[in-house]
């Protein structure tokens, strides 16, 4: 028996998984008042019965969507280990980690995300809790890298890289206009004039 | 005659104003798939054909609404000439100008906006032509106030200031987690990092 709720559970998984998919291209072309369940059965090739035994409305099919996007973006902050001038570059140059087109509709999704928050309480709150969670983790990861800086300290500048990324993912929007070369000593400069070198 | 014109200007204008801003509601509170032309005409209590005469089609909408948004973001600048001080505490408080409730919405707006430009290619270059009229507004005054700055520097410090004013608006979506005296100290420790003394 225990072998069966194990299939069970990744067909349940993979089920979901595929949902996801679709529901992520349905939203990214139309938006999420252009996508309904209908459109979300359809394209991942199950009836609408089935999708609502996977997630009980669309909010929580987008609950699950901005949940894997933040933790991406967890893994990633983890990865990092933040290396400043690393981070100076890839602001600077506007660098897509993983896949491009990964990368491009989780902007594109956390938009359409953030556009329907101020018009749904739901979703607001699923991006409440997304920034309470990445902004926890980040202020973890600094206070391992700088004992020396206090909490209030930690949070100031995990605010600042948030400001500095979310801005960029934002203006990734439009052409770049100023030269990356220049930008990049000028985040370098910022980032080594807010954090204390490294103890080591 | 040219009285005659004059008061049918006046006219048209008006009626441009009701449309555009019972459109802002519209999108406003269903974005911008969810309101249609018919549903813009009865908030503005103007016929459909009415709304024609004065737009071509939402696009068109959307581009006025923009357009308005950026020319009262070229005022503010104008009107500012950057006390850096000042733009450090706008940021790290998130100080709302003119009135909260038009402020909310032109950022509610912007984001529908962009999430837009995403996928609706008119829409896109929208954005790309309100924010390259903005940059080089910003970069023009810029140049007067630190003459001393070369073209890229400029540049360099107007994307900074973007980067960090869109960043800001961005994320008072959600909570602010970090002490805004600590962000303005911060804030105000960067710009004087970046900018030279003021020539005066």
């Amino acid at each position: 028996m225990p072998q069966l709720t194990t299939q069970r559970e990744a067909k349940f998984r993979a089920r979901r998984d595929q949902i996801i998919n679709a529901a992520r291209d349905c939203f990214r072309r139309q938006g999420f008042h252009g996508a309904g369940m209908a459109e979300i059965a359809a394209l991942s090739e199950l009836s609408v019965g089935q999708i609502y035994r996977c997630f009980t409305n669309k909010d929580a099919i987008i609950e699950e969507i901005v949940r894997r996007i933040v933790n991406n973006k967890m893994l990633m902050i983890a990865r990092d280990e933040t290396n400043l001038n690393r981070l100076a570059g890839d602001l600077a140059y506007r660098v897509i980690h993983r896949d491009a087109q990964t990368r491009d509709d989780d902007q594109a999704l956390m938009l359409e995300v953030a556009a329907e928050a101020t018009r749904n309480p739901v979703v607001a709150l699923i991006l409440q809790d997304a920034d309470t969670l990445l902004f926890r983790q980040a202020s973890e990861m600094l206070k391992r890298l700088y004992p020396v800086l206090s909490d209030t300290e930690i949070a100031a500048r995990v605010e600042l890289i948030a400001v500095m990324t979310e801005g960029t993912d934002f203006r990734m929007l439009t052409a770049q206009k100023a030269s990356p070369t220049q930008l990049y000593s000028l985040y370098k400069k910022i980032l080594q004039n807010v954090f204390p070198p490294m103890d080591k």
